[in-house]
């Protein structure tokens, strides 16, 4: 038994870390778009990134996304089952913020807008960045944000900083031969066990997930693994999209496995309501649920895309 | 007469905002760094540019940086002339900061490898882009700033954002066109005149000054004209080196014109001890004896280091 504080950042953790809804979209996280950047640089080059994405992630991302409440249910049961306070409490603050402002619906059309050009840029060809920077434009325009407002967010400047020098590098390691020589020697390993891509591609995909015990946070792992590990799929044969793909799923998913594992998984244990042998508990046994789905439904649902 | 504090105004808003120690150094501001990436773009590649730098503008700034406080001392004398009380002032001051703390010999230690990279990078050929990162990194891994300091550098970010789009946007006029346009046109009226490369030089420069007064800031100005100048006088046959640094000197050069003319402007009229119309006499008074005095002693000066 738990109490409802407890349970609310378990179940935090696991759904914002595990990250099925940041894998749902390509825009659910900054790491997604540096993962097909890294792809592009390495000759993986998908038209309507944000459609393929979607089309790939929907059903398996849905599936876990339903699974995941359910299942921390079961395995955490909390003390208080019955709250009937919170529709009132819910109603009373509602009230209190009162009917939508001007800037609130400026805010939503923008995002109507923005989001309906990802999916259908391609078809216009309008890239993505061409977008964003629209939408930013109409926020700074009708004065629902302010160019200090930009200034002032942090996260994006170190996102910025933090993802041009790991592109960089990450390129470097690839022009300077480091990156295709180990996948070549872990290509000619995997070769040597006489199996098909599939297996590889399983063998791989699970080195990639749990080889990341060894990471603090998500950026760090896609700079240092993400080419080397696409460039072996592309040397085992496996098709280049699902490749992509499937390694950027992952690691979205990986991010509940320890509480260093991604940067949301350590601000939900450093609240102090989940013990850390939970963490580790829960972080595992949740990665193997995941893939499971993720690997049942998703092989199913790929093959219908004709993704392989 | 006038109060010490207005003096003070004065004398900071001509001194800061004319910019001749702006103009002294290459690394005197970001804006210096713009003009002469924006003339490499047009062609003109000036190698160890701290150094071609520094040489041109040495004698000339010294010299307006020696005249400026004798000047304002003349057109507005003080009404307090002697003062006891400061050297006190300033040695209780100094006995409150107390000795020189060890970050701070840091950060003296690595200005100086800094600017002695970017004074000698040109024959060792490390760029000075490499330089300064260098340097950042030193401040960094010492911890005598934290990422988080350089985070909340919010000039720095807008200095970034502001100047990339700046350049794309003066490329992209330069690329489609329309500066070539306008500088042709402008050219052929010069050649109509029948005169020589250093009359229309002369020209170009005072038109390129004092138009200013249409413009609030001086990257904006840069971001508008600076190319389309500089290809004027190119296709004025002056030689490049000498007009483009000529150009950017004129821009330090220009920013006490008006109370509007640059960012630091705008601080010293805004704290309310110059009136408005001060502003405009002693910002043309400035201006005229500023651009007689590189005028002449630059000539000079510019002649014998062999830029023309």
């Amino acid at each position: 038994m738990v109490n409802s504080d407890s349970l609310f950042f378990i179940y935090g953790w696991i759904r914002k870390s595990s990250g099925s809804s940041t894998a749902l979209f390509l825009t659910g996280d900054a790491q997604n778009m540096l993962c097909m950047k890294l792809a592009e640089s390495l000759g993986v080059k998908i038209k309507s990134p944000w459609v393929v994405w979607f089309k790939a992630s929907c059903f398996p991302a849905l599936a876990s996304l339903m699974l995941t409440p359910f299942i921390i249910y079961k395995i955490c049961p909390p003390e208080t089952k019955h709250t009937i306070d919170a529709p009132i409490l819910a109603k009373n603050k509602l009230e209190q913020m009162g009917p939508v402002k001007q800037n609130e619906w400026i805010m939503m059309g923008t995002m109507l807008v923005t989001v309906t050009l990802w999916i259908s840029g391609g078809s216009l060809s309008i890239s993505t960045v061409a977008v964003a920077m629209m939408g930013l434009s109409i926020l700074l325009i009708l004065g629902v944000l302010s160019w200090d407002d930009c200034l002032s967010e942090k996260t994006a400047w170190d996102i910025l900083a933090w993802f041009a020098l790991l592109l960089g590098m990450a390129t470097q390691l690839t022009v300077l031969g480091v990156v295709p020589l180990l996948s070549k020697s872990v290509a000619s390993f995997l070769k040597s066990l006489s199996v098909g891509w599939h297996v590889q591609l399983l063998i791989l995909q699970s080195i990639y997930f749990f080889i990341h015990y060894f990471f603090a946070g998500q950026a760090t792992h896609i700079g240092a693994l993400y080419p080397a590990f696409l460039s072996m799929h592309l040397t085992a044969k496996v098709p280049g999209t699902l490749s992509a793909l499937l390694l950027a799923f992952n690691t979205d998913l990986f991010g509940a496995l320890t509480h260093y594992s991604s940067g949301q998984a350590a601000i939900y244990y450093g609240a102090g309501y989940i013990k850390l042998q939970d963490v580790f508990k829960f972080g595992v046994l949740m990665a193997v649920i995941n893939l499971t789905v993720w690997g049942l439904i998703g092989a199913l649902w790929w093959k219908i895309l004709g993704l392989y």
